[in-house]
């Protein structure tokens, strides 16, 4: 159904590694570049140039693109790689997908006329990112609990992509699932699913009683005085994006167990982040016109 | 939680009397007109004038509050009801809410000096809809299905309000659930909930092997040509408001069994419909301030 | 996979007019008799006699074979077909499957040393068949209530196959489910499934706050002092077989709505009987070693 | 709701120090011996003699009670507790309750008149400890597969206790569910919740193209010439206890990843565990008549 184009898979990590070989599989031509410690990663022929890679129909650059600003991400490469030297590579009008790109490449790459697309900013990526995100939360949950999720209580704060999955598995589970939102809508739904809804703005006064609490929400809603009304035992697992959503001094001064769970998908299931990364970069490719 | 304020219901049908019951129930003072031929539905001292009604510090009208836009929808009341003279019961400033209201009706409310909103508008009603619309499906499905919905090959045609819940219900019953929808983020929603996909413009030829299609699109998606795709004995079940989604004359000439069924809520689960009403009118009342 | 071989079908409604048609479709030939009425509904060529049928590899007789001891239950025969005649047309050894089979059947079959099963007494039967029942119950509840099943408060009275299935089901739905046993290990499992329980000797005086209760206890444990409890309003469906659970004289005094719902495979989905009859058929040939 | 009585928790981990503080908390005195190490884990007051926990009403042994036959399975406890000692510390006569108890100590109790009972042999027991059982695997399983369970395709050997459970967990997060068994009533349940359907008998060239399998039956069912059948990656969990349902030393040659994960209740799921072993003494005290 797809044309076969080339890929150039440039550094990144075993989410990378499996992309190329599901997009081998596929049946498409793929040069990868910065997985010299283990090639073996990718597939056996896998050793090109980075000029190969560069010019490739498509080339993939890792999630996040860079720590920093200057260097590659690409754990698996025995070098240092320059993102400069990356996209000096490139040909003029290439075709370029990488993930959480900061605004300083975006523009180098409009200097070079390269066409970068961030395919972690697409919303299917995001959503299809919620199930292994809540896959990640139910096991951080049943390592520290020593209660089965089966009966806890637990509270999702927020009703977003992944709190609406991680809501989801948690009642399929047989948790007592309360949802806490702002919006009149996302409220009507927490009902329609089946679980208790909380007004966010009424939270106050209202947060002892429950065993596990998620927070899904980048904003400090987790402050010292909604800490201190937690039963004892309650677990808390944030996984809002800095500055995340719990006071995190307040929850150690308190003795609250709290775990900031920060990328879940790359950690807890490699392989399918890379099937989801492949999926939302054909996304971009049949808007692009490259394939259909 | 809330004051005591005090409500008036004029017109409608089951749901605004079982409204009228729990607006009591919770404490409110309610004046009632146009349930004359069955009061004992609202409650025992029920018998009020529209001018007591109609100066309650919120008027609540049906839904829709007219089919034509002459007379109250009051299918209760024993006499016609002209919406003029409900309107012009009413001082200056009252509240108004009504369902389904058409542009006449806000430009004589306006006349009017009226503050009128459509509580039909409101996204959290539609949500909270979409769980008696998918109870309505289901029921249909099995009163016509000769086999279980479990185990049955089902396409749900759109995943908007109803498509979401109508795809919960039939998976939770064990049906084989594929959703159709356009977006990306959609189909990436769907497979997240577990259910195949289909891509909406690629559904030709692939809509066959299905017992039942449960459509929710409001276009002509189920056009002669896919209906003679379908397999013998399925059924068709349009949700999808005027002009529905399927071409009902094709399906007859070639023998296809559709139902077009619309307005599910008040005819399914009036007592549901009617608490729905009341949450949304509070929401209305809280962001105008008139309670907290 | 299956050999084929011969089947005769003598008599019965929808569920037998499917099963012919689908042995047939695996390959079997099958001789029909007692489907003059609508031979369409089996097939074409179906035009058969009592002796080519009652000679089959295999004898399947309606489900129940008989109301009364004499004839057969043919609704989609134009005659009287007496059991006696059916069971003189076979020779002896003949292979005969039947449903809920009277102890004077055993004895007729016995004396003519033909070998008779009940296919009806088979658990794996009585379990598939749960899932229809479970569909009807809810059939009937969504027809009889005004309110949805999400949110509603259920009662289900016994674990046993249809108990789990119609607990499953309602769960699924949203309905907040109480399940009440007597044994031990029964509400170990109701706990598991992430119900409510209640204990069956201890069930008076909780008995109101349900919107439904469904019976599949074949005591009459709803007795009148157990129907003054419940609340306005609740809907009693009882599927437990004669004598049934209830006391619907007192139900009627009492103004509680109750349904007794007998034999729902058949009337809700009976292209799935068939197929469950089928399924059992089969493996009772496999048992006597007639295929593999 | 019960009587006040006194316990005696004599040895034991977590679950018993846990079961202290239910039994404590529902009411009850509870003596403790053998937590010495950790007395802080039951409750502040709990210096007690063997001699005072050995003749409270009811006496609490460990699961296991011993790993030899000798001396106490006491882990929290400094010194030896020998098994002989507490038995000699009780009086005729007295309740005893204790989890996996061998023949030897079973001989050992009757000599002395004491009432002994095993409370793992429970059924109810078992089947709520199925629950942490199924927890547990679904954390191996996160823990160990680079994919999500979600869209992942799993078998379940056997639906007893545990494989039900797990079979139900698994196909709530979205995996793809396949059970073995052996028996048509099993069959007929598996598919009745909607999960594939294999014969055990015929599993045999069937056991390719799973990402996960979890075996629940006690029988070398997983031996070496199914191991070869994998597909590559596939993971093993094998629950069964000894000797086991997996060749471990073929799955070792083969690199095929196999789990053996026995006592996953206590493991994962401690308080839980301590919760489900009170409940289970509740039952056996109210059919000795020691409580209501």
């Amino acid at each position: 159904m797809k044309e076969k184009i080339t890929f150039g898979i440039i550094g990144g990590d075993m989410r990378q590694a499996k992309l190329a070989q599901l997009l081998e599989a596929d049946g498409h031509a793929v040069h990868i570049f910065g997985f010299d410690r283990q090639p073996e990663l990718v597939s056996s022929q896998s050793v090109n140039t980075l000029q190969q890679a560069a010019s490739a129909d498509c080339v993939v650059l890792p999630l996040p693109v860079t720590d920093e600003h200057e260097n590659l991400n690409a754990p698996i490469s025995g070098g240092v790689i320059r993102i400069a030297d990356v996209l000096d590579a490139m040909p003029q009008g290439q075709i370029v997908c990488g993930g959480r790109i900061p605004e300083e490449i975006f523009r180098m790459a409009s200097e070079r006329k390269l066409r970068l697309t961030d395919y972690f900013a697409r919303e299917e990526l995001a959503i299809a990112n919620a199930v292994p995100t809540a896959e990640g939360v139910l096991q951080i949950a049943m390592e520290e609990l020593p209660i089965t999720l089966a009966g806890s209580r637990v509270l999702v704060m927020g009703f977003g992509h992944t709190g609406k999955i991680i809501a989801h598995r948690l009642h399929a589970l047989g948790a007592l699932v309360t949802v806490s939102a702002r919006r009149y809508s996302d409220l009507a739904w927490i009902r329609a699913y089946g679980y208790r809804q909380e007004f966010t703005e009424a939270l106050d006064g209202r947060l002892g009683g429950y065993d596990l609490i998620v927070n899904t929400v980048p904003h400090k809603i987790l402050n010292e005085a909604r800490l201190q009304e937690l039963s004892p035992g309650c677990l808390c697992i944030d996984i809002a994006s800095r500055p995340g959503g719990l006071d995190f001094d307040a929850a150690s001064r308190l003795g609250v167990k709290a775990i900031w769970a920060l990328s879940l998908p790359g950690k807890v299931a490699p392989v399918t982040s890379g099937a989801i990364i492949k999926e939302t970069i054909y996304h971009i490719l049949q808007e692009l016109g490259v394939i259909q």
